[in-house]
């Protein structure tokens, strides 16, 4: 079981791999051009890292809950990828939290340098926006639009953009335990959510189903942050590939620092019990679903 | 009649002003959040800045030979717009052109700091495509979401995004003058032949139409960037609100460079004419576009 879902997992995240791979090499817009070398470059090297790809397997696998086609579900979660791929390439940025490494490489300003990595950023995504609008995705124009918009509001203001600005300022401010925990539901929880939503709704789930998707979604969020701000206290820098222990050094309160590790433990728990009843309905064919749960709240880097 | 135009320049302009204050008020996304104020007042620094709101002017201009509501395109043009502001904030930023300056007012990253400059530019763009997605713009989602895709296409590797790289590398490279007119017209011409073609489309125009404002775009962007190329030659940094001269300073070859001013005038007129004969079916309907074409090639800044 538990190598079988390591496998799931692994060659769900090459299907992503070789559907960016395909998307990076082939996209150019519409016009002829002399193609930009450098900034395709410089999106590869932000896209094709080897990342876990956590965000397309949860919309794949919210998807299959429903019988979609994975055909159709790839390019939808690839556009997802992208989004989560830009974020990281500017947040890496010597102007936000400065990372040289990523993954245990060269993050892109580096292997780059900073204006190659802000366009970097912006392209890949405005390909997000490309990309979800794909014909493949959805033979309803309207089921994409909706894809489209809810991944704008997920990416924007008041989803990852806009928790990011609230974090950025928690250098300079004390932030209480429900601020906390809603600049991480729009900082991280927002794409999170947005994933296993976006697989009910490209599968035109019922409205109760998106509902249910979208609640485990938001646990998910949560619980991937709450893991994070353990591993980020506990781990070694060589099993994470970065940088630990920045958030207290830039002064940044989390939730484990409010709580304690054991209290954040306790409600990993809890909140790997609420995933679970939330997939109840959807039995065996839950159970990668439950079994991803289970790896975001223990997985060890 | 020149008094007519620019009170009618003005009170498009301020059009879109009034509906982009409205977007950066109460767009907020879909979940209760505590406001991101500092990222929204960045966001305001960016976008509400008194341009001349060209590209959504185009817009609506192009929609209106076909009859659209405005009250359809005004959202749509607004999308744009914000696309443009956002490469502006980013292309203003230290590792980019690094202007302090725009319009005589600090830039983005100079009233805040650079850090709230990427994300406000982010942000920017990503509620382009919250906004394009706006039922107000077409009853039909398909329409919508064809809008959506062009705008991440003109945006995008193949657009402004592709185009702003290629002339980056023009600091080390030497270029053929018809590499600069690809780059240009990736980097400006693309937004400004968006803006005149999603007029017809939304509008639902002919094909036919619809091609003849593409090639109107097109020919406006390569005018634009001859007339700006001009301005950085010759005006003033006073009347331009900016640093001048940066171009020959960065070493980026210019079609003016490699042409003069007076073959660029020449070639300017001989745009103008191209433009006008587009034009001439749709008779005293094109009287402002007209007039816009005019603007483009002889502004003074």
């Amino acid at each position: 079981m538990t190598f079988d879902f390591v496998q799931h997992l692994a060659s769900a995240a090459k299907r992503i791999d070789t559907a960016l791979e395909d998307i990076l090499h082939n996209q150019a817009g519409e016009m002829e051009i002399t193609r930009p070398a450098r900034l395709i470059a410089a999106m590869r090297h932000g896209a094709l890292n080897g990342g876990k790809r956590l965000r397309p397997v949860l919309m794949m696998e919210s998807a299959a809950l429903f019988d979609a086609d994975p055909g159709q579900v790839v390019p939808a979660a690839c556009a997802l990828e992208l989004i989560h791929c830009y974020s990281l390439v500017h947040d890496d940025l010597p102007a936000m939290d400065d990372d040289d490494l990523r993954r245990g490489q060269p993050t892109v300003h580096k292997a780059f340098d900073d204006a190659t990595a802000i366009l970097a950023g912006d392209a890949l995504l405005t390909l997000a926006f490309d990309i979800i609008a794909d014909e493949k995705i959805h033979q309803d124009p309207a089921v994409r639009l909706r894809l489209s918009r809810e991944l704008a509001r997920a990416a924007g203001i008041g989803g990852m953009a806009g928790g990011q600005m609230l974090d950025l300022e928690s250098e300079h401010r004390q932030r209480t335990e429900a601020e906390i925990r809603q600049l991480q539901a729009m900082k991280t929880g927002a794409l999170l959510r947005y994933a296993c939503r976006a697989g009910a709704i490209l599968a035109q789930a019922s409205p109760e189903d998106v509902d249910s998707l979208t609640r485990f979604g938001e646990i998910i969020g949560l619980a991937f942050q709450l893991a994070d701000d353990l591993l980020d206290v506990e781990a070694s820098p060589e099993a994470m590939g970065k940088a630990t222990g920045k958030d207290a050094e830039a002064g940044k309160a989390t939730l484990v620092g409010l709580l304690g590790p054991e209290k954040t433990r306790q409600e990993l728990v809890q909140l790997l019990d609420d995933a679970n009843k939330l997939l109840e309905p959807f039995g065996e064919r839950a159970r990668v679903l439950r079994a991803l749960a289970g790896f975001i709240v223990t997985r060890p880097s």
